[in-house]
């Protein structure tokens, strides 16, 4: 059970910064943090709460992260489902909270398209489904890596929180303009269930992409780099 | 006294950089630092002196702070009037030397709103008081989230002053345009002695809402994640 | 084998990463991540991949950093070539990865220069091939003095990749409108691949010069830091 | 000898790294790295060397570091003298490497004010001699605060060259609009040989305030937190 609280606020943080730095303060006039503003924040949500409950639920805050360890043999299946529960639950909290705190805003219409991920024409940049698909696979499954490699019992102890986080922060500074960078089906649930329409019948990718990438990620860790 | 004094270095070296920061150079012509900037500038006045007096104090630097870990236990009653004392004068020194040095500036007319904090008018980008009232009192639960977890025994050694610095840089990320960012009592008072005005009439939301905040999470703590 | 595994993969993710996110999201319209962005991602795909697979390769990713440690006595001889193949070849699969993304962009037409390196006329800033040669080779000089350096018995335990890592970042904030900043025969080369042209016949500046600088620090780290 | 090269090396690094980014990338058009980037750039001279180098020399790079260590009880009187003119060569020497990689660009006409330090009419944002002093003197004396605590024994083993780097990387955040940000004689001194003029005439400002500053920090660690 405590677990899966440090699951809800891990993946509610990740969301209620990430998306939140993206909603409120990416383009905010003249001085907005920009797209290396928001991928900092991402980063940083990670970073942060893995120091904070890592050494309690192992601070997953994302259904493919999850996958991904359990096909690299650091997780059990029985918990797979309870996770993904509770991680999903703490982003859509963030999104609702995220919205809330929008409304109050003087000259506030509608969210437009939220922090949601998109293909083709909800693409930032206009990229095809096709390479959304790549790079939402690829991405996932060097994050995977990083973060199977980063905990294994060689890698210098502690440090694990500072390489995932910022690997976060890195994959968004490559893919914004991709996909508005998902790597995590929680997070772009949680956006795309306030944003509607299309986002949500583009829902699959970013569950689909991220989760075989992050399977692939752990049966390479465990066939080349989990051997000793 | 040692501790009184480190926690007056540690909250006049938070405004001085990170109030600073904003005031010297946010906006500065074509080149200046913007929201990512003094986002990177508040998180590193924590992480460069929780590095500094952290052995010495606990490096608080806010009385929000003390209160939630008086709440979560980790801090004794009697001991936190004298840290909000010096963490107040503090800030308010850091802020005259501020004055001070902006003063000299060539083309000095006024401080504007120095780096005061507001909802309403006086939010930078129009947030609501029960806009702000909710990202504060949600900033400051997940800064003491992360003070409670990343210290916690169990964590890794050593990191918890980057996971705390970089946690408000983050916080700083999501809500300047909301309140300017406050989550810390004794940096909002500061500025608004010098900005004056309705920034004064505001102040009492700047020291509700985060110790609001940092309180619950020092039951949240205690109640969940220290048990063992 | 499982060395050159993490080699190619260290390359790839050092490649798609750094010159990814220079191709896509450099100049992305109005809210772009800038050199800023460009020189974080850099430096995050060698610190991420550091502590991934630091503890099986040593963490190279670059013929350069291969050659150095050789002349620094800390990398054998007979490793070197089969090593070096593993990055180039992961670079060059990088760069097709990028490629067929991009190519997925709806208003694609060509990659332009990717995201190569060049001096005379193909430098960002129009720096001359000699301007570019003592730059590169300083850079890669510094770069190995910090990687030697860092990683000695005596250096602070684990802090390697977060050094190594970050320098590459600094690398980059001097260095890009100079040579658009290679210090990488690796990923110069990937990139020259799909550039072609005038960037293939530059191409033995970026071998040349860093290999040269990486040289002459293992030998100044070898006469002068290693020996207690 | 093993000592000053170290502090040859990494003053060197520190003028090449922090004011070439300033000089080469700062207003570089249109993606320019501007004063965040300069900001990492400085912190990050010193982080990479202190890895690198600091269990060789301690890593001072800078007059001032070496004046607050000696106050603080930490640095010998014997040794001043050697560190300063280690740093001041490597200084100068940086300077002169720079100078010859601008002179490579195409259209290079002459090196306007370099990165030197100036007040009242050679301050970028018009502060006078006053508040640049005071600035100088602050800002050096926390830096020293934070060098004398982070590097005490109580405090975290190895984070010492993280919590320096970042916090000159805050320094500059802060303060470049002041006075282009010095905190450092021996910078000030390489800068304002190829500058020239005026700036030459106010370089006494940058030994004094730093030098000020840094003893000042010494006494009151020693005084108040050098006492168990």
């Amino acid at each position: 059970m405590k677990k899966l609280l440090a699951e809800f606020f891990g993946t509610f943080w990740l969301v209620f910064g990430g998306c939140g730095s993206a909603v409120f303060a990416a383009a905010f006039p003249e001085l907005g943090i920009g797209f290396v503003g928001v991928s900092l924040a991402f980063g940083l949500t990670v970073l942060t709460m893995a120091y904070a409950v890592g050494h309690v639920s192992g601070a997953h805050f994302n259904p493919a992260v999850s996958f991904g360890l359990w096909a690299g043999g650091k997780f059990t299946a029985k918990d797979l489902i309870g996770y993904i529960i509770a991680q999903v639950i703490g982003a859509c909290v963030a999104a609702g909270a995220l919205y809330l705190i929008l409304t109050g805003k003087s000259d506030f219409v509608d969210i437009g398209s939220f922090a949601a991920n998109g293909y083709g024409e909800l693409s930032p940049g206009g990229y095809s489904m096709m390479a959304v698909l790549i790079a939402e696979f690829i991405l996932t499954m060097f994050f995977l890596l990083i973060i199977l490699g980063s905990t294994y019992p060689k890698a210098p102890k502690g440090f694990a929180g500072i390489a995932i986080g910022l690997a976060l922060t890195l994959i968004h500074l490559i893919s914004i303009p991709i996909s508005n960078t998902s790597v995590n089906p929680a997070r772009s649930t949680s956006q795309a269930l306030f944003a509607g329409g299309e986002f949500t019948a583009q829902l699959w990718l970013f569950w689909l992409a991220p989760i075989a990438g992050a399977i692939v990620a752990g049966f390479i860790h465990k066939a080349f780099f989990d051997k000793d």
